[in-house]
């Protein structure tokens, strides 16, 4: 088991920002590279939406929403009403999709994996009961949508205190073991960079 | 969504192979590249443990056991007992290592993914409940260890009626979403190949 660097990113840490169309305010868990003016080849997020009204386009990535609080949403892309989202559902667009999002009954707090598919290859899983795996994906993020959780990675225990906060591995190369317990409600992002 | 090959493998159909050393029998559930007789990237195989001894060497592999069936396994890896394994729990040791395996109480039936870390990255995941997935890996695997389990590839049903029915998803590129449900008892293995 190749050695992994170990991230703990704190919610109440992540910076906000207000949307230019006032429709909602972003905060920015993670995203890869780091700083906020370079293009990113990925980044997670959590929106805050208060009204119905369209999504920013991100032209040459792939998108992945799910509804964290709130009753839910119903996106329209390309003019085409798409079933109703839950808290839970994962669901994939593309970045650069004409989106138009409906709330369904009141606000809510959406979380956000956008990135580059031809620079990384990417997963995403929400478990809700403990959970084994392993993986020799680079960048593993495990983020906490419940009360605590526990995560082993090869063997050592991170606590992820707070809701929504985020545990980074990183790692070159080689495979970990990942353990998930607690009271489980959990998203799990695996990324890769794609091969040249 | 992009476009995936579908292939069922079905347990009555593997081919079965005695060890030299005539401590058991191998089944072949999926190699890459097929044909016996190529060096494989990747293997998936079921072995029935009928006595202690040891085990094959793959040199420049990786490998992760899993007990199937029967109480579980002690494994002795270059000299170090390791902790019981028992259904269920994946393990994880480099091929190449000098493997010795006690039966706890009885034979065992134990599954393995043997592949080749510098050609391919793997991942591995038991679940015993319905699960919901978005992954781009072009090689995702579903061993059916239960009753029957329905598999659906982005929205398109696929049964796996006998226990260690193997689905075969298989695509260039492309996120592509997984549902599995029924009665869950099975284990996903994605692969994909290391950038050169």
């Amino acid at each position: 088991m190749t050695p992994r660097n170990i991230r703990l990113y704190r919610a109440a840490d992540y910076p906000r920002m207000p949307w230019k169309n006032g429709g909602g305010i972003t905060q920015e868990v993670a995203r890869n590279p780091g700083g906020s003016n370079a293009a990113f080849d990925w980044r997670l997020s959590i929106a805050e939406v208060a009204q119905d009204g369209g999504f920013s386009a991100f032209d040459g990535y792939q998108r992945i929403i799910t509804v964290l609080e709130g009753a839910g949403i119903q996106l329209t892309i390309e003019g085409h009403e798409q079933a109703p989202l839950i808290p839970r559902e994962a669901y994939a667009f593309p970045g650069d999709a004409r989106v138009h999002c409906r709330l369904l009954n009141g606000p809510v707090r959406d979380f956000n994996l956008i990135y580059a598919p031809g620079r990384y290859q990417a997963r995403l899983q929400w478990i809700s009961a403990s959970c084994v795996f392993h993986s020799a994906a680079p960048d593993v993020l495990v983020l906490n949508a419940g009360t605590a959780l526990v995560a082993q990675v090869n063997g050592e225990s991170h606590t992820l205190h707070a809701r929504y906060d985020c545990l980074h591995s990183h790692g070159q190369a080689g495979l970990a073991e990942y353990r998930l317990q607690g009271n489980i409600d959990a998203c799990m992002i695996e990324l890769t960079p794609q091969g040249t």
